[in-house]
């Protein structure tokens, strides 16, 4: 197959090597052979490589900035990132290419820095880093987490590694997605239409879903408000799943004891923005989920599972369906 | 047997109950009942308890106050605190009294504590909040915890729930202790002596040891600038255990990438103190190790498995050593 890769533009930590090719293909030794590989990096590079290429391995900035484009032979377009909620509506897609995304690359690092966030609110670091700030020496006490109740919203990668975690360190587990179907590491499911029912004995509420229609807004002001006295959110999906000034609101009342969130309206957070100065709030740069040393490689190992699965006549993995938005 | 339980002074969140007795009593029922029990809060209740208790329960301030005094029938002191350094020299014990500390009442807590602190250092929490003070979006990532090396100085009850949370996360582990015996979740076991071998390829640094002659200063300047530059460090034990202005000139200096301390010379921190204004560096005010929701409880539990263990002739597992510090 023709192969091409063309590298991020500005993102030194992100970039495919050959090499980094060369073992990503010996660990899938039955579909890693008899490919023809080319690497770009600048935009002649990447007309070049569209002028062959059967399938394409690239980020989302990437494709905002070229498709739609001349791509005579392209069948698979891998894109290096999960959520495309960016690229819609997806009238760009070439007719009769398979778009693929990379849902299932974050789920360690994702599963960690969520469950890190539940530990910092369970023991209230956000409220220490606050007077810290301040200067002030306040004695506060934390829990610990098992048997404490947990909501997370989305069970695809992020939101599965996330309740594994969680039930790892024996917390009430409910799940929340768009069918009530059980799982394994959830107390219960119920559907996002069920939410109101468990929040007001939600202690912690992680945000780890897809942007969509059904998701967009989804935890508005009335809703945040149903989560009891000294609860705890963290956002490791968009920034538009929730109402921002509303949690801005709750946080500075001391309504929620702490919020960490990766994910904002906009990003990056302007200087000078309410989010700077907002009480009890760890702000993290969006990259909670990606780990530089292994996203890379990691990336390859699921194109060349959804390359096997295409080659097989399967339904691929990572194929990625506009409607539904995931 | 009669019992006596002294509650802390100003410390509403640690009282002992009639009712919390009552139900570890009967957790422990074969050595729960039979016995007169008495819970004071005032100098006069206590005075009134000592002149007939056999033991006497209580936090190591009420100790300091109130040793050496009028304890005629006394056999067992349990002290519901772990770390009794500030008791030193222990020449206040009335002849034939057994010491008993609360070592195991903080470990689920503290070993909680602490792997939240190695992910905060992984993902580069202590970074992204000193840019979040100057109001600054930076991008910063962060590593999975998986082969990363970890190194813990203590494999009592605070180590040895830390080095159980880190192999959980798949870490290299090397545990540092008095003695050089393997321990299950370490692929290593090191003596004190032994140290600085292992600091150069050290990226996570947690002192979860009690303070002795043995550990006093033992995380000396020198020893300090053996860690790796980006490496992380992590205090749950004492203060005194490290050099406190060598590691802030080493945060400050960027050496390390970052620290989360519970511990600090002096506490409280006085106000316009240098830590406060310290890179990359988060306070908790010592409370890392206390959970109040299940911490009297689960002394109660302790002084029963102690207990138990003296009325059978065995040594009681926290039977506290004077002369080796813990």
């Amino acid at each position: 197959m023709r192969i091409h890769i063309q590298n991020p533009v500005n993102d030194p930590l992100f970039l495919f090597s050959r090499d980094m090719w060369n073992a990503a293909a010996a660990r899938a030794a039955d579909v890693g052979t008899g490919h023809e590989v080319t690497i770009g990096d600048t935009d002649a590079e990447f007309a070049d490589g569209m002028a062959q290429a059967e399938a394409l391995i690239t980020e989302i900035g990437v494709v905002a900035d070229k498709f739609p484009c001349d791509a005579p032979r392209l069948k698979l377009l891998f894109i290096t990132n999960a959520g495309l909620d960016r690229l819609a509506p997806f009238d760009w897609l070439p007719p009769g290419v398979l778009l693929l995304n990379n849902a299932g690359v974050h789920a360690t690092k994702a599963g960690e820095f969520a469950i890190m966030s539940v530990l910092m609110l369970a023991n209230r670091v956000p409220e220490m880093v606050t007077h810290q700030r301040a200067g002030h020496w306040r004695k506060l006490w934390g829990v610990v987490l098992a048997g404490r109740r947990i909501t997370v919203v989305g069970l695809g990668s992020l939101g599965g590694a996330t309740v594994m975690q969680a039930a790892r360190f024996d917390m009430h587990v409910t799940g929340v997605r768009a069918t009530a179907m059980p799982h394994q590491n959830c107390a219960e499911v119920i559907t996002t239409a069920g939410i109101d029912r468990v929040l007001p004995t939600t202690e912690f509420l992680v945000l780890a879903c897809p942007l969509t229609n059904a998701t967009r807004g989804l935890m508005n002001r009335e809703r945040l408000k149903l989560l009891p006295r000294g609860a705890g959110v963290v956002n490791i999906g968009r920034g538009a799943l929730i109402d921002q000034d509303a949690l801005c609101d709750l946080l500075d009342e001391g309504h929620l004891s702490g919020a960490v969130l990766d994910v904002f309206i906009p990003e990056p957070i302007p200087e000078g923005h309410r989010l700077w100065s907002t009480r009890n709030l760890i702000i993290s740069p969006h990259t909670s989920v990606d780990d530089p040393k292994t996203y890379n490689p990691r990336s390859l190992d699921l194109f060349f599972a959804n390359l096997r699965a295409w080659r097989d006549g399967k339904t691929p993995p990572n194929l990625f369906d506009p409607v539904r938005g995931y």
